[in-house]
Formats: structure tokens, sequence, C-alpha cells
């Protein structure tokens, strides 16, 4: 039976989610919830997101697309109560209290959800983790040159911007010294914020971005004023890298190095598949009855395979 | 309260085992088991193997540290009866038949054993098995320079052989294809064999050795003969690499490429690293009473942490 799945959301995550559960046999896309007038290309329901209650049972999972700063943490504890969810909320800070809080809710509702889960956060946290297990130390992560959808969503919420794009971009040299294993002091990344917004608002939108907590304040930060041509070009680059470096000690002469890196042509594109994966997962644990909020370093690789590819797993990649 | 572990085999990996047992707080070295007669150069109790079964209660987990071909197969079924137990072995072919078997045995005798579980069977398993789910195609794995513990054995076994070890060279042109996502029908490695053998032998032993099946037939291989003293020298080299490669279709012209890579100083060293932080995943099963045999894919990385380690992951990994 297929799996039958909503999208709450639909901007360029919710869309690639639409694209893939679409193209992928274990699912049907019940209904899209969004509070905006939009429609599918694909010719999907479109429901108002305040309608979303009553497709209680109608839908096993709710994947959302929402922004991580607003939308997530206001719409989870109301939908996980009703629906099992695959999330990928990046705002590091508050993901502990709100998967704790969203554990409570779960357990009580008999639902299950996936916090945090596209690639980064996703899996790359469990790469991280895995590799902090081996280094007791924290691995270095390098993401871009490409655009972050949450700090993006950030600049977006600042009173005043029409429109705008943050291109996240790694420092050469400390990827050259983390690859030495030497210590980094300078900064990892440069923020490249491009932005649309009224002239005479520019000078006050340029502070109210730079002291954004969590996203921008104490990073090095360039905010560019651009005109509606030159940011829908900006916006329209999908294209995204990431990598972790880990040093590991063995033995006083003696080192061991980790590395793992991640290339995509469009970042949503991923993230919706490897949301999709890992809704395997979710749906798996609701099955057993483990309900919960878990993190992807909750999730072992065997739970994101049917039966048939996991024996064809242990057989040939094990 | 500290896990008391016990060690089987003192070879290469035991001794590394052991090393890595004494420096790590949580760990207690009961004994080490050996059918040969062996000293301990930070004096661990060493004890016949032949007394194993009279540390039942005394010892938490076994480290397996015996060749996969013949000493884990046969006592295997044996130890994890009576302990929970932790191996690298590595006979894909004959990994599934003994896991199976395996859970069966720690399922009755309530123990836990984790199998394949190094580096490579091990970690390398999971990121395959993880980029398998997201590409639904096999990754590419490219193993070296470095040395082959099963070709080394293969080439000893050929009659007049004296002693040999293979390394296994990565072939840079398949690297380069697999790495723009180009099928690839060349070898993707090539085997540099050294030899000590009776000079008058040596063409014929040439031959054998590139007709062994599975091992170098149809391989590009290479047959050096040396002196005992260069023997001695490459036989001592303790570097290994290994990169696995992920190339994922997105849409009709994007995709995304994922790469994974690991280079030691000490293959056995790192193996005997992820073996005992593995290890704490088995104690934490076998105290939930979740007795069985496991995969590195059965295991979710939360469970590599302690509970403080956890809450920091959660905080700043995640």
């Amino acid at each position: 039976m297929k799996i039958k799945a909503g999208i709450v959301g639909y901007g360029n995550l919710g869309k690639a989610v639409e694209r893939e559960l679409i193209k992928n046999k274990k699912f049907k896309l019940v209904a899209i919830f969004s509070r905006r007038t939009v429609t599918s290309k694909y010719g999907t329901n479109i429901e108002n997101y305040s309608d979303i209650l009553k497709y209680k049972g109608k839908i096993d999972i709710i994947f959302m697309c929402g922004g991580s700063a607003e939308d997530i943490e206001v719409q989870l504890p109301e939908i996980a109560s009703k629906f099992s969810t695959i999330n990928c909320f990046d705002t590091h800070s508050k993901l502990k209290k709100l998967t704790s809080e969203t554990d409570k809710i779960c357990k009580c509702s008999g639902t299950v959800s996936l916090m945090a889960c596209g690639w980064d956060p996703g899996i790359f946290s469990m790469v991280r983790t895995l590799m902090y297990s081996l280094s007791e130390e924290i691995p270095v992560t390098f993401w871009g040159r490409g655009i972050s959808m949450g700090h993006s969503d950030a600049i977006r919420k600042v009173d005043g911007v029409v429109d705008g794009v943050q291109f996240t971009v790694p420092s050469k040299s400390a990827i050259l010294k983390a690859k030495k294993g030497q210590l980094c002091d300078e900064p990892l990344h440069y923020r490249e914020c491009y932005v649309l917004a009224s002239k005479h608002k520019e000078a006050e939108i340029e502070d109210k971005i730079k002291s954004i907590p969590n996203y921008f304040l104490n990073q090095p930060t360039f905010v560019n004023f651009v005109d509606l041509k030159t940011l829908s070009k900006l916006k329209s680059k999908q294209s995204h890298k990431g990598m972790i470096l880990s040093n590991i000690r063995l033995a006083k002469n003696k080192k061991a190095t980790l590395e793992f890196k991640a290339k995509m042509d469009s970042n949503s594109m991923f993230t919706a598949l490897v949301m999709v994966r890992y809704s395997l997962a979710a749906m798996s644990l609701a099955n057993e009855n483990q309900f919960g909020a878990y993190l992807p370093i909750d999730i072992p690789i065997s739970k994101l395979l049917t039966p048939k590819e996991l024996g064809f797993a242990i057989k040939n990649l094990c």
C-alpha cells in the first residue's frame, strides 16, 4: 500500500518534495497545504493550510517545507499531534528544545516526527556525529558556494526587504588549514547577501540583517542591494556543496583523516530526495508504534531500506 | 562502572585493540585469549583460548581479532553463546549467513554481536548503504594504496612462496571516471605483489599467483620477487586509504555526487578505534535486552555516544 503524503509549504523545497513524491512509486501525494493561492503544475490537490486538520486519518506523513525561523516552530506542535512529520529544521540552537517538545507531543499522539532531516542538517549531522565519536573533537564543516535556504528566509523576513538571497562561501585558506589538521581561528565562511529593497531603507536593512542572531551576527557578512532582474538570476542558482573534515589521532605520530563531501546541482532537489528517503524510516517507526521525535543520528541506515533493498545491501554493500 | 573487555587473537589487530582499550577509561581489559604463547608489553593477563568459557560473567564483551577466513567463523558460535562480541568479519559472501546464525545464538543466549564492524567492512558499509538508498545504485569503492590481508594470505598459500605481501592500488583513471559519473569498464585496482621465493621457481610462482581465482585472475597483477629485508620493510607499511563515490541523478540535467574518504597511518589502529567505539553500542543494546546480531547499518550513530556526548552532539553537530 502506498504511503499517503502531504506537503506543508510550497516554496522551492515544497515543489522539490512534490516532484520527488510524484516520481516515487512508494508514495501517493494527497494534498499540498499553503496559506497562499498557488497552483501545481502536476495538478496536485492544493488546500488552504487552515484545512489541514481535516485530513487527519487521510494522510500518513506530512513533509514540513516551510522556513525554520517561523513556520516549522509554529506549525510543528499542531501538526505533530495529528500526523507523522518530517522536517529539515535548521536553527541549531533551538533544535534540542523543539525535538524534546515534539517528542512529548508525538508520544501522546501516536505519531513520529523526523527532525532536521535533509542533507545539512540531516545526513551531514549524522556523519559529523560519527566523526566526533571517533575523534572526540568537532569536525570542521564547510558549505558552499551555494544558497542557504535558512539564511535567505531570514533575510526575507527583515522589515523592508522585498526579496533576497544568501550565498554561503567557504574560505579557501580555512579549508587548506583544516585538511592539514591545523587549528583555524579565522572565519570558515563568508555570507554574501543579495537584497531587493527600497533605496531609502538600505542602511537600516543592512544593519538588521547583520544582527540576526544564529544566522549573521558575528559572521563576515556582505550585503549587496540589487535590482529585481539581478536578484532573479541569482535566486535561480540551485547548486550547493558541503564538506566535513575530521582529523583523528591514533598514536603519537599516527593519525587518520575522514572526509565527507556532497555536491549537488540543486539544493532543494537533493534535500527533497533525502527527506523522502528518510520518511520511509518515519513510517517504519510509526508502524512499529515507536512514537516520538527523532534526529538522523537516531535512525539506523537499515531503516531507510525496503526489505528487498536491505537483503541486497547486506549481500553487496556490507 | 567500566566495561569489562576481552580480546581473542593477538596479531596486529588484537594488539591495536589492546592498546585502544588500555587508553580508554570506559574499559577494563580483563584478558587476552590466544592459542599461541604470547606476552603483552602492557602486562595484560594472557590466557589460553581453551580457557575462555571460564570467564563467563567476568567479561562483558569480547573483541574477536582473529582472521575471518578460519578463526571468526569457527569461534563466533561458541563465544556468542556466552559473551557479547564485536568482530570485523570481512568475507562478504558469508556475512548474511553468519549474521543470521549468530543472531539466533545471541537471542537464545542474551548476548549482542556486532558483525563486520571496522572501517571496511564497517563505517564504509554504512556510508555505502546510505549512498545506495539515495542513488539506488551501488557506489564505487576504491581502496589503497595499502596492504590487503586477504590477498597477502592467498599469495602465501602458493606452493614455493616463503612469504609475501600484496598492495592494492587504485587506478587513477578509474577514479577520474567515477568522479565524473562515467561508466568504467576498466579495472578499478591493480595488485602489486611482493614475494620471497627460491630463484628457480619464480616464473612458475608468478603464473600461479596470477591465476588464483577471485583474488588475481583477470586482474592487473604485478609480481615482484624481493629479498627478506625488502619484504620485511614492505610488510611493516601500515597505512591505508579508502574512498567511496556515488553519483545521484536528481533530474534530467541535474545530479548530486557524494564522496567519503578515509586515510590512515595505521590500518589496524583505525580498525581498533572503530571497533572500540562501536562496542559501546553493543553494550548499550545488551543493557536494553535487545539481544541479537547487528551490522553497522543497524546501529544508529547516537548509540555510539555516552549520554553526555549525545547532549553535546545534538547541540553542536545536528
